[in-house]
C-alpha cells in the first residue's frame, strides 16, 4: 500500500491563531508561536474544541486494495476524494494478499473480535485460493474487454482485493476522527477494531500528521486518542 | 435490485412552511397548503434557494452489488448509510448478471460514452465469463472460511458483482442532487452519464420521491433537474 | 423562549434495524424491538459507532434572541435551517431580558468560568439598560422604514436581544453532538460551559428527545454524554 | 470591511491532477499543467464534476458587521469558522454605517428586489439614527461592563452593525457556490439577491479566488456562475 503527502498548510500554529480570534479579535494572527501555545492546544483538545483544527488542509495519495477504500469513503464530514475509476480507464492486475505477519484466525463476538496468527497451512491456503482467484479474474476481464465488452461491465468480475488509487483531502480535525477509528492503540480511550489493512493506511497517514502538527498530535494522544 | 421506501417525513407542505419563516416568521406553520404553494416551490427551485428543501427526511433500504454502492456511497453531504458487513457477516452468494437488454458496448470519450446494444455473442460472452468467475469466487471464499479463516480474509476474492445491502437516509435537496447526477433525463439542462446500474436504482427512487412530494418533484422536472 | 417540536420519524427501533444490517444483512428490518435492544444501543453509544443513530430526524420550531442562534447555526453537521429574515419582514419588537434568576456576574478564566447570583442593584442595572436602549433601538428602526429606507438597512441597530425565529431539523447523532457542547450535566465526560440562554432551549430539546428515544438518552447519559 | 488571504494551497493544476486519477490512475499527478488543462477545467465545470475542486484550502481573515457574519455562516458544507466571542473578549465600539453610495430604497417584492438611491435626507436619517443608536448601545454595554455585569449578558444590547471578526477556510468548489449567491453578476445562469454588503466581501473574495486560480475561475464565469 502507498501513502504519500502531496500537498498540505497543516501546522500548529494554524489552530492557535484560530482559536485565538475568539479572545483577542483579529490581532491575534500577528503574535509568534509561543510557550503558551501547547498549554492552548492541549485545552482545546481536552474540552473538545474542534473547529480551531479545522483551518488546516492535507492531501494524500493512496493506494489500497478496493476493500480498503469502501471503509475509508465513509468518512464523509471534512473529507474529500478523486478516485481510479473502472469506467475510465483499463484497471490493472495488481491485488493485495495478505503478509506472512497478517493475523488471519479471528476469535470472539462482533465488536470485540481479536485475531490470531494462522497456521502455515492456513496462510498457504490464503495465498493459493487469493492467486487463483486473482489471475482467473482477470483473465475473464481482459477476455470481455477483448470482445468490445465496455470497461464499466467487464469490471463487475474484479474482487475487492484489486488496488485502486485515489485522491483523499481532509483537516486535522477530520483526520484525528480518521485515526482514532481506523487505529488500535493503548492510548485510546474508546476502543476500536479496524481491519488491520485499513490500519496499515492510517498509521502511515498518523506519521505525516505527527510530523507536521507535532503539538496537535501529542495532546491527541496525551487525551486519549478522541477527535475534538 | 431492491428499493424500498422504510420510512419517512416528507411532504411539499414541509417545504412550505419552512420557507415561509423567511417572510412571515412563526406563523407560517398554521397555514394549509394553498394554492400558491406551487408558485413558491417552483420559484425556490428556479432561483436555486434550496435549504427549504431540507426538512424532510427518506429512509431507503436497498441490495445493490457493490460496485453500484461504491458510486452511491460517494454522495457525502445530507445522506446517512449503514450497510451489511462482509467482516461481521458471511456475505451470500447473489451476484449481479446483466440483463439481456443492458447495453454492453461502450463508444466515444469519457465523458461523453454512448452505449450500444451487444450482439449475441457479446451477451454470452458476458454471462458465461460472470458466472464461470462468480462461482469461483465463492467457492474459495467459501473455502477459505471453512479452513477457519476470518471473514475480513477470505472476502477479498469476492467481486464487486456481488450483492449488498443497505440503508440510506436523505432529504429532498440530497436526494434531488443524486437523481441530477445518477439519472439522464431529456429534461436535464445538464448532461450526466451515469452507469446503467445506479440509475437503475435511482429510478426507483426517484418514483418513491415523485410520489411523496409530486409538486417538489414536478418542479424539479420543470427547472431542467437542477438540485436547489 | 419558545421550542417546538413540528415534526419526526425518531424513535430508538430506528437505530437498531440500521445497526443490525452490518451482522444480518437486509432481514433485520423484521425484527421486533427486543431485550437486546438496549444492550445494542449502549454498545454502538460507548464504542462510538455513530451512523445507526442518524437514520431519525426531528424538525423543531425555535424563537429565541439573535445571539442564541448565533451560536445554535454554528452547528454544520446534521442540521438543516430556515429563520425569519429581517430584509424580507418587517421585525416586530420583542426583545430578552434575563430573568431574575439569571446568574450575572462572571469569574474566573476564559474556558473555566463560573458565575453567581448579581445583586439587586446589578439585576436593575441589566433591566434598565435593555429595556431603554431596546426601546431606542426599535424607535430608531421604525423610524427608518417609515422614511421609506429598506429593512435591510433599517435592521442594522436592532440588537441581538431581539427574538427570532426558525426551523432547526437534525437527526439523533447531531443532536447528542449539539446537547453535550451546550449544557451543563453532571454525567458529562467532557466538561462545557454554555452560555445560560442556549442551554434553556437545549434543555427543551433534551426533554423531547427523552421522550421519543428513552433508551438511546439513557445510553447517552450514561456514557457521559458524548455524542458517538 | 476587511478581507484577508492568510494562506492557500490553490491552484488550477489541484484540479486536473485530482480529476487525471479518473482516467489515468496515480500516475497523472507526475504531469506538467499542459494545454489540455482548460480544456478539462471548463469540461469539469460544465458538466458539474465537483469534487476535483476541493483539493484545495483558502483560509480568509474577515472584519465585518454581525448582520454580514450571520448570512455568511449559513454555508455550512466545505467551510470552517473561528470567531471573535463576546463572551470571551470585551467587543470594540466598531459599527457599520452606509456609504454615501449605498441604495438605500427597496421596491418590488421578496426575491425579486430592486434598490434605489436614496435621497439626501434619506442617506441622513440613516447616518443620524445610526450614529446615535450605536454610541447609545456601547454606552450600555459599557456601563453594564462597568457595574461587573459579565460580556455574555451585557452584550446583549449591542446591535448587529458592531464589528465582529473572524477566520473563514473553504475549498474552490465551496468557495465558487459562495459566490454564486452571495454576488449578483451579468454572467450568472441564476439570478442571485444577496444584501449588498455580504456582496462586498465576497467581491474581494472573489479577487483573491481569480487570482489563485485563473484557469478555474474563467470556467465559473464562462458556464454561468454555477458552482459545480
Amino acid at each position: 500500500m502507498t501513502v504519500q503527502l502531496i500537498k498540505q498548510t497543516a501546522e500548529d500554529a494554524d489552530v492557535t491563531f484560530a482559536a485565538r480570534v475568539s479572545t483577542q479579535g483579529g490581532e491575534a494572527r500577528f503574535n509568534e508561536a509561543s510557550d503558551k501555545d501547547a498549554g492552548l492546544i492541549n485545552y482545546l483538545m481536552r474540552d473538545r474544541h474542534g473547529s480551531p483544527f479545522e483551518h488546516t488542509s492535507m492531501t494524500f495519495y493512496i493506494e489500497a486494495p478496493i476493500f480498503v477504500a469502501r471503509e475509508f469513503f465513509r468518512h464523509r464530514v471534512g473529507w474529500s476524494y478523486n478516485e481510479e475509476s473502472g469506467r475510465y480507464k483499463e484497471l490493472q492486475p495488481v491485488f493485495y494478499i495478505p503478509g506472512r505477519d497478517r493475523k488471519l484466525v479471528q476469535v470472539g463476538k462482533p465488536g470485540a473480535y481479536e485475531f490470531r496468527t494462522g497456521t502455515g497451512a492456513q496462510y498457504r491456503t490464503v495465498q493459493d485460493n487469493m492467486s487463483t482467484l486473482y489471475e482467473d479474474s482477470y483473465y475473464a476481464y481482459r477476455g470481455m474487454l477483448s470482445e468490445g465488452i465496455a470497461r464499466e461491465v467487464a469490471r463487475m468480475v474484479l474482487p475487492v482485493g484489486i488496488y485502486t488509487s485515489f485522491y483523499a483531502t481532509c483537516n486535522a480535525r477530520s483526520l484525528m476522527h480518521f485515526l482514532g477509528l481506523r487505529t488500535t492503540d493503548p492510548e485510546s480511550k474508546f476502543p476500536s477494531f479496524p481491519q488491520r489493512e485499513i490500519e496499515m493506511v492510517a498509521e502511515e497517514m498518523e506519521k505525516v500528521f505527527a510530523g507536521l502538527m507535532p503539538v496537535t498530535y501529542g495532546a491527541f494522544q496525551k487525551n486519549g486518542r478522541v477527535a475534538p
